[in-house]
């Protein structure tokens, strides 16, 4: 079996110029941990409920290798076993080689539980039992986690009609740990999404506007976007399959909404519609000065009988082509040259990083590409990104790193192996001569650091 | 000209695991080779009928360099004399620098014929004679060569109407070689195939079935793989140009199929028909155990002169863009969470590596991905491919190597390429901290051979 | 700030390489300078001029990063002083760090003007009084830079409707410099241009032809070509946004150029007139060996704002994909056969380097790759290009490089850029075995000087 913990290793000015990074705080701008981790700061249950079943990293490969999703634990399997659930992971080890997750998971193992051996299934019960103990202990509460991680600020994603209480809570416990909203309202922007006329109607219930309006409607999002924003929010974000941007008049815009509150739009009417609707979110983001995320080009759930048997995010999200360049025109055409505006722009779409986005980043203002995500956020997606984007964008066009994980506890792991990665890059830039040892520090703390802070406002909130 | 006979070189660590690779027995689950010269065993005719007429990688390079195709004994230049088509390969070999027809043809010289000095037209004469002299011997029948190259299997690819003959008269003759067809039936499954109707009709007449009604047509394709089995098939293989399924009800496939037979449906009933037999080929597969191939994206005779003057392969298939989330999402969604089917997916579009085709594969159970095909079979498409794919999908959802070539003496020096990119890739895994020499090694045989043969289901047939 | 002046570092074999080709004469044969320099030979005003106003690499970056166009001299800033236009250079300059700019810049400062400091903020003063002190002297000449460089031939792009003067003073002039024009008769081909019919009618007007009848505009058309080609001219260069050919018979064509004179096509329609009017050009460089040069992809202006307040090339062109094997599939079906014809193809989507382009150019006689354009004309494009085309196309197929440039100063730092990435490429192909150092030598030479001369057909000329 697999007897190696994995980890990205440096040499030379690459290891020096990781070693100058690695100190540095952790900003998480962007992902999906649970703010309740923060506010309750309770134990996490257990070693399987901990690192397998959230991750659909990790549980989708096993799925692919014929492990059946009840076996780990999951819907039906609910009540099982959770180290019978770690003995599945250790036996099919081997088959996560050459994958972040091993990288992430053995780094998790290793920095954070002090674990000195490999995962195989005969250190399977050992590796369990020591996390299973460390759990239970104060040192591995989330508070003390995040603190030991060197997070400086920690932003979750929440629904435009999350009550918001946890991070009501973790505003209000004393607690120095910053941990942030962001607003994500996709539930109420796409006609398309289910239950979208009765969540309006809660929307405007819970802002006391007219939602049923248009001009009601608008007022509503402006008002929840302030509440998100006391709370410390300071970005937006929005997820869309297959990327269209459209400005309305307001005549058209609040026809198509009343449709879309009867349900009576065609499908290319609410296409037309949520375009718009992002284009309102730039403008509002002129105004409230949030951050506009967009990840764009996940086709969501692509297994109807996972989808049906376990529900979203079970590993059948599948990237797919993503024009940027059509996508993204009537939105920029209106706040692009904006200089109050700043979007943020993710793909899964590899083949847009030098042909579009890179050169859209390096004309307009107002937008920033966020760093590789998702199924590219990986040694190789890493290196693929600076060498496809730097030459046109240059790096003072780019937002960083972001996690962008539910995962808590490979946090650490996933920024150090992205400064691994800008190591390798700028060790490389110096070898080749095209910067100094100086120039590369400075970006190297850039990327590990200062832009994420700058691109998500982080400062100044 | 050209002075070195190439090779992909190795040093280190790599070469350590190539030579633990480079002794392992070839499986070769998917090619293209005849199998009647397995059959009657006899003599090749001559080198320009063996290396160059044969082989479109060789002459395509040629005529896009102003040869005519009929100059290299080809089309209505058939009785040309086959000394004068080799000297204008050697007049123009050093245009083939840099391209893996060069590595192939310079280990069939070096590895297979044991000529040590490069093919320049000074030494194109004696090196004919020697190739000339060889084939007249019985260590160059293609038996002995079979057995010399030390493969274990080889799959041609057969008509659903080929009549089988040469795999019956190997299967007869006593010889140990395993040599085994597959099932290829595009002819009677695309509505849009020319002799669509007489092909269905032959179908027919071969199985005992009433063809013409849509159950009698699906029971005769039943019975048509069961004939494949019997020899040996243990695979069926489907090209389409732009990948499409769709699930029809009984009835609008019926409806359907009588159209098609009538001539009756347009381009688009054509593609639906189309697509929903390939779900229809998917089930037959869950039941048969037979592994199922689907090579997408290859644009066929793109040259409408080269296809009226020389037929079909005459090196003007190009690549196009492939959507295979879309294109599969039918067939994955009625078997991919199937533990008894198989499908193995070939794209031409490299972009569909990281994006689309590792994330599939990295969930569905069903799904493996083939190797680079076609023009990426090649160093720095191997390398391209193991960087996009591995660390999504891992190793443990490839299908291995498959050479898929006519030319049945550059099998090893294709076999051997990929053994060397393998080892090239696991060095720089081991090198980079990523896994340790074990777990390479293991992976290299992986690579090399295990995962053929489970991946095409060799060892259970 | 940055204090390294950039430059591509070469070690070992690929320095030796590098060296071999370093003095070779430039070739240039497609830029955008502007022949009036040649002509006039007057002095170049200012250093902010000369470096910053014209290219639109420098502005772009500048723009993105929030700098006003206006605050660089551009649009309504025309009168701005050039030293506060340079300063603001000198402020970001940390900002191109990574990108080709910096190494073109860095290369013009230190090889053309000779000066070792890096700019900074407190050089930026010295800098700039260096450069405009140079610019007054007989050296900075236009003509006396285009022998140092070691210009053999610069073909400017001119309009179908260019008066031609300055090819003609140049010409004229008894200078030996071979500055040639290169017929670009977008306006006149593509219906859907500004002053289209306008356009049209002077077309007959400067070639004395009926050019409102179809076959007198076709004749127009010849005429004018053969007046460029009289000025020196080899190469015709189309510019489309989306790719598409389509053979119209004569009746066809000639109606709905009747329309388009009138105004009354639908955007279709002129689509599919535009299409036809390539292959028309296509048959017309069979006859008259005017190479054709066909860049596509780029979507041009796509920020309105700038285009109403500063005009087009402003920085806000951006690629989209391209359909290479649909979009030529008519053209060359009609001409790609034709032993006279050349066809040079360029793309901003390098996705299809390895799935179209290079097949195709692998195969069609008439078809060969230009080198790495625009955003991809950089030290990692120049690479991936290699790495993509070059084992499927070969050398052979290749047109060479050239600089596209509008930035005189950078013509012998993007050539020796080139050559630097194919010497990388060289030598890595020795140290992997695929070649001798001879064979590289040879290609080197090809691919910094001989391949643009044949392709287009400087030497004939």
């Amino acid at each position: 079996m697999t007897g190696t913990m994995a980890e990205l290793r440096l040499k030379g000015l690459a290891k020096d110029l990781h070693a100058q990074m690695a100190d540095l705080p952790i900003v998480s701008p962007h992902g999906h941990t649970d703010p309740v981790w923060f506010a309750e700061n309770a134990a996490f249950p257990d070693p399987a409920a901990l690192l397998i079943k959230p991750d659909h990293y990790v549980f989708r490969m096993l799925y692919s290798q014929g492990v059946a999703l009840e076996d780990l634990g999951l819907g039906a399997g609910a009540g099982r076993d959770p180290r019978a659930v770690f003995d599945i992971l250790a036996a099919h080890w081997h088959k996560f080689l050459g994958t972040p997750s091993h990288l992430w998971l053995d780094a998790t193992f290793r920095d954070v539980f002090g674990i000195d051996m490999p995962l195989t299934p005969e250190t399977a019960s050992a590796i369990y039992d020591h996390i299973d103990a460390a759990l239970q202990t104060p040192e591995f509460r989330p508070r003390a986690l995040f603190e030991r991680f060197g997070i400086s600020t920690l932003a979750t994603t929440d629904g435009a009609l999350d009550d918001l209480r946890a991070h009501r809570a973790i505003a209000g416990s004393g607690w120095t740990g910053r941990v942030i909203p962001t607003f994500r309202p996709d539930a109420v922007l796409d006609p398309a999404a289910p239950d979208y006329a009765r969540d309006i109607e809660r929307l405007g219930e819970l802002t006391g506007q007219d939602s049923e309006s248009f001009a009601g409607y608008l007022d509503a999002l402006r008002v929840r976007r302030e509440m998100f924003r006391k709370l410390g929010a300071t970005a937006t974000d929005h997820a869309v399959t297959e990327l269209r941007t459209e400005w309305l008049d307001h005549a058209t815009a609040g026809r198509l909404f009343a449709g879309a509150i009867k349900g009576s739009l065609t499908a290319r009417e609410q296409d037309r519609l949520h375009g718009h609707m992002l284009i309102e979110m730039a403008q509002m983001s002129c105004d409230d000065g949030l951050v506009m995320q967009i990840h764009a080009g996940s086709q969501r759930s692509t297994n109807q009988a996972l989808l049906d048997g376990f529900g979203k995010d079970m590993g059948a999200d599948i990237p797919r082509r993503t024009d940027w360049v059509g996508g993204l025109d009537a939105l920029l055409n209106r706040v692009g040259n904006d200089s109050r505006m700043r979007l943020l722009a993710f793909t899964l779409d590899e083949t847009t990083y030098a042909r579009e986005l890179a050169p859209m980043a390096g004309h307009w203002p107002a937008l920033r590409l966020g760093p590789p995500w998702w199924f590219h956020d990986s040694a190789n997606g890493i290196a693929r990104y600076l060498d496809q984007v730097v030459e046109t964008a240059g790096y003072w066009n780019l937002a960083g790193f972001n996690d962008d994980t539910r995962a808590f506890l490979s946090i650490p792991a996933r920024h150090d192996l992205w400064r691994r990665g800008v190591a390798l890059h700028l060790a490389e830039q110096c070898d080749r001569g095209l910067m100094g040892r100086d120039d590369a520090a400075r970006i190297g703390r850039w990327l590990a650091h200062d832009a994420a802070v700058d691109a998500y406002r982080l400062d100044a909130a």
